[in-house]
């Protein structure tokens, strides 16, 4: 529970209205009640505003005038709906201190600040910084680095020789430092590349649940500071993914590819290996990126959805496309002549 | 084991054959053995019916007479032998009780008649109903609630306020209630947004082995009753999944996409966020759903699959479509005059 | 640390320059140092060759002559490199031994040469063989059986009655025998086919991360020997991988697919039900395999990615091939006449 000053104090921001009303949590314009907070963002939603119930709103400076409630005056509202949001979790704050179910190598250097759940396992060789929290269930092999305040949810993997720099978050199921997928096709099948890479995570990275990212084959795999990565997400191993670039779920990179920074790969992008992404590119999703892209903007691919019965005439068609642009070269040709 | 007559009894449907004929298993038409069950349910294997040595056949009325082994006569064979199914499940079938192994707060409910595996951590404020099976090495997350008769496998994860209605399945690896991806740009990188809703299944939902379902930013995830998820699913903050709707494996949904009832999705397809999809909608593989469907149907995107030589001169085309077309009107004007 | 003569033997292939050097890593061709391995597999790199500060590097015979370093010679050389990346390894080797924290159950069979880490489950029935190593918080369920010399990542799951060959590597969160995704449509809903077949690999398979295998509905879902699943894909029950095929991230089969030997899926790779892909078969990335293969080759779909302004045109222009097509049918008969 915040007052109005109280969050505006905390956001750094003017506000209108009454000081003392309270604040219990968070609501969308259309949905919130009178000690609940909205925001308004985009000027699409800007008729809720006029009717809206909330007890206050964070708005724009340009439509403060037309906020028929208390509010908070934001140059970027959804921004600061952020910073509020972290005020209002409900997300239990694990106690510091080692549970006694956990397994804890002897040769581990654990902060005495860090919160290590039951059935955790550290190996040794391991050193766990100030204000980590270690989920229950959760391995960390051997000398592993995890820094200052990350958190490493329940049941998630880290393979040895993983870091993790600072206030890093790791979702359920992630696993950081299985083998990248490296054989060489000898007489017998395939035979394993050991993997002698590691993983390197930057500070402030986010990696989603049931994502993977694969140790490197000599050198390591790399997430630099500020990535953000979503659920079932593949990165091979070498990859570099770079500051600031969000991969939604469901995306899958090969191996030695290099993202650059501030970059945005939407859901399911599939990324061929051994290519390179220059900074501030944007891919859409379920794009097939089958080669370098070396200028920032949008890139796309696929076919739009439709009924399957127009879809299936269609799709018949595009097997037929070389010879239809040739047909149509070859006519006007005839027209020419 | 069981009798002819006494699956006779437990389908409630008719058999012609001996009452006492020994039924040890299932199998198809065409590997079942005299002590075995088989199935017709498509015209398409009628020919199998005529040379199957099964012990007994489920068989629509219309093909009955042409049965020559003992059998069932069922207006949905396959409904009749997925009821069956489980009476020959060599499934383990655990003890209640909470083994010495699990972590369970003091502060958690759990039923009597609910089996806690080794190495579960069951955390305060839990409630877990009558006949539930918790599976080794799972978590349970603040203030989850498991309804009565679902089973959590190996390995799952539920993190805080996750509700679970009767009669769920989760399977092992799977992951509900891990943060929705939800980020604001600031100057110096991604904020992230806390993520305060929950999830919330229905009953009779099943979630696939390493599927994810995220918390809701602010209100909670919903998948209806008996909806049902394959393997590697995500399904992003703020989904609702209708009532009875399938989705097959590798499928993503981004945030805030509404699914309907009685809807099916097959693998591998991925729907943008903020979307709707009526009720009776099927979309087939692989296909991109880019916008809302209105309409109960059959949709689809994607090319078909050639040899790759074919392939790549016509992608080539693909690129060259608009020019092609508009050359197409050209011509078709010159004609004209 | 191996000297130069030492890998000489243990390759059985000749070297080149002073025995005694001694190497105590591998690099890549442009970034080893003196103490350094490296080799050379494709003549793209050759110009790395003639500047190169390694130890020593690893080189075919043709280009022997031209190596500046010490040199190992290798019919070829990238095979060679896998067979000594072993040696380096830094991968921690378990003792052998049950942990104090594992729970095995009286009735699994473990021999005294495997090693059974922390909070690892192991229940009844299973057999577990020589020099096998099972990770932390991994769970064997009832009756699976794990050939000799295996090993299984951290927090990898096995339900009941699933059997892994020789020498396999299961890596973490991997889920063996999940239930296939098998209903029956209902009167009420989908009603679950209980899944009674299980999981069988066969030697050397590997299984990626967070990757699954479902068990089978009546008969095993199969992998055979030498079989090769990176991380996130899906195997369907039923489905049947042929030996050593390999299996890129994130593909994903549906139900009883029949792969054959010695095929490779790219990433991406999507395969419907029920059909079946011959020996030798390559599947370019992202491909919607939608029939069966039945010759050799290479195989694809999809679209090339372009800058999103371009595809929104082209995009468009594919819903209306068909009616392009019969445009330009028109136009020929037109010109014909």
């Amino acid at each position: 529970m915040y007052t109005l000053e109280e969050l505006s104090d905390f956001l750094g921001i003017a506000f209108s209205g009454k000081a003392g009303r309270r604040i219990s949590g968070l609501a969308s314009l259309s949905a919130a009640g009178p000690d609940q907070l909205a925001f308004l963002a985009s000027r699409k939603y800007e008729e809720q505003l006029l009717s809206t119930t909330a007890g206050a709103v964070i708005v724009a400076p340009a439509l403060a005038d037309r906020c028929p409630v208390d509010h908070l005056i934001a140059e970027d509202p959804y921004l600061c709906f952020a910073r509020v949001s972290g005020l209002f979790s409900k997300a239990p704050e694990p106690a510091p201190g080692i549970h006694p179910a956990a397994t804890v190598d002897n040769a581990a250097d654990v902060h005495s600040s860090a919160s290590i759940a039951a059935n955790a396992v550290i190996e040794a060789g391991v050193v766990i910084a100030a204000d980590v929290v270690i989920g229950a269930n959760v391995y960390i092999g051997h000398g592993c680095r995890i820094g200052e305040g990350s958190r490493i949810y329940p049941n998630a993997v880290l393979n040895h020789g993983v870091t993790v720099g600072k206030y890093c978050t790791i979702h359920s199921q992630a696993v950081l430092g299985a083998d990248g997928f490296g054989f060489a096709p000898g007489p017998a099948g395939w035979e394993k590349i050991h993997q002698l890479g590691g993983v390197t995570l930057g500070d402030r990275v986010e990696i989603g649940a049931c994502s993977t990212v694969d140790r490197g084959a000599i050198d390591d795999t790399v997430v630099e500071d500020g990535a953000i990565i979503d659920n079932l997400v593949q990165i091979a191993h070498n990859c570099r993914i770079g500051k600031n670039t969000a991969i939604a779920g469901c995306a899958g990179l090969a191996g030695s590819t290099i993202i650059g920074a501030n970059c945005t790969l939407a859901g399911g992008v599939g990324v061929v290996g051994h290519v390179e992404i220059c900074d501030n590119v944007h891919v859409t999703g379920m794009t097939m990126v089958t080669k370098s892209i070396t200028e920032p903007g949008s890139y796309s691919s696929g076919t739009p959805m439709t009924a399957t019965r127009d879809w299936k005439r269609n799709a018949v068609r595009f097997a037929q496309l070389d010879s239809i642009q040739r047909r149509l070269t070859r006519l006007e040709k005839q027209r020419d002549e």
